[in-house]
């Protein structure tokens, strides 16, 4: 069998990573617009050669899509016209809907199946691959009616088979759930990153000052903005909603503690406690 | 030497562990307000015995007021006037300016450092103790100036001796640092909790669907309000400040993302990306 990863970066290397143990007998092909990543894929073992896109994918029992959002939507179609009758292309995707609208009509959109692994770093590029990243995670596939058996069944069973547990929706509600869950908190990262780095001109000073707590609440602001401008854009309605959701709480705790209603504020922080209790949860996993 | 702990949580508690392990014949009294935290604190080792307020501090070498802000208002003044004339108090509350203003005219001024250790967890109590919480950490003194020679040769000893590093500063100095580095992110952690907590009615939800990048960035939303609404009202200006300027930020993201401006929204985080380098310091720490 033969996998093409398109994009060796941190997902696309870690799920070769991870399947090699799996899998000692798959060939796995690597294509990557950056010549450097490609090598250093080699060089890491995740895969065993670099092939031009064309010639990966026309010998590709599965081709593999874990570039940036935007990269997916240039290449999928692509990808399909390319593909060999039996094999199967999967993504890897933060977002959904727009990626499978692009190949909606397309007359081989049965070998295709729309996945999005929740797992992920704020680093990227082959050197930030490791073979646990997917074990013991969730992958949503969306549309799954919409994918022909076969190529269904050859992507459950790999991503089952590496441990990850599978879980269907439609890719309207998944782009809204990731909206909230994911989407949001790097963007309020982000803007933490900035206000402070804005403010604080002396970067000694936030070093000086700032304790462990600041660094997990910003450590997302560290992200590739080559791969999240294209998600933000992609699923821009449902990520607007939830950031206009996310600042008006803010102005709500901002107008208690102007007005220094220390109950107010108590509230709004008792209510948010209840995440404890959902990420003791998400920390096991 | 006897040393008086008010508030034996984790702040009050740790500080204990690391002492004690430096400083095996010190004798250590707990005093707190709550019954069962007293008992864990005896329990834990934390310290040798639990006394009544005035009892403890009349007989302590040095107090040490590791409770909420408002209580360490409260308890300052008194501690100042039962405290032996060889008696040092030190605070360790995370706001300065409203602590020490409280003292600023106490004709026992001189026995009072004012503190901040840069360590904390989003958990409290003293079952959250853990001797490695301060060692390798910084501590901020306040107006060093106002405390007397032998009192700041106590406190600077021992907090170097557990491994701290020192750096002084305005108490104003201290809070508006705070604010944008600390403050501010326990906000927007806490208002990233309702939002997502707010929008997804059914935690298995956020439980199958977040991953590791959003339990960091929401952790500080399980921190103790009874903590941090007296920390946000003593730094309210500060504080509403630094709201003022991420809500800024966020508006302006979401202005580029309605506006499908993926080159603005990229040169965002580019931008935020430099803390990059400003955590990877902390991280060591």
């Amino acid at each position: 069998m033969t996998i093409s990863i398109i994009g060796t970066g941190l997902l696309g290397g870690s799920f070769a990573l991870a399947v090699r143990e799996k899998y000692p007998k798959v060939r796995f092909v690597g294509v990557d617009a950056s010549m450097v990543h490609g090598q250093l894929a080699v060089a890491k073992g995740l895969v065993d050669e670099v092939l031009p896109f064309e010639q990966a994918v026309s010998q590709s029992d599965l081709v593999v899509l874990a570039t940036p959002v935007n990269t997916i939507i240039e290449l999928l179609p692509t990808v399909l016209d390319t593909l060999p009758h039996f094999g199967t292309v999967v993504d890897l995707g933060s977002t959904k809907e727009t990626i499978c609208a692009v190949v909606d009509d397309h007359v081989r959109r049965a070998q295709f199946v729309a996945a999005h692994p929740m797992a992920g770093t704020e680093n990227s590029g082959p050197g930030a691959a490791f073979r646990d990243l997917l074990p013991g995670k969730n992958l949503i596939i969306c549309d799954r009616e919409k994918s022909r058996p076969d190529s269904l069944t050859l992507v459950e069973s790999i991503f089952r088979d590496i441990g990850m547990k599978l879980f269907y929706m439609t890719p309207q509600e998944h782009d809204l759930h990731l909206a909230y869950v994911s989407h949001l908190s790097h963007i309020s990262a982000f803007a933490l990153g900035l206000t402070v780095l804005e403010k604080e001109k002396d970067e000694q000073t936030i070093f000086d000052m700032a304790s462990t707590g600041f660094s997990s609440t910003v450590r997302l602001a560290k992200s590739s903005p080559a791969m999240w401008a294209p998600i933000f854009d992609q699923n821009r309605q449902n990520v607007s909603q939830a950031l206009s959701d996310y600042i008006e709480f803010l102005q709500q705790f901002k107008t208690a503690i102007d007005a220094g209603d220390t109950g107010e504020s108590f509230g709004f922080m008792a209510r948010a406690n209840v995440i404890r209790r959902v990420l003791e949860g998400i920390d096991k996993k």
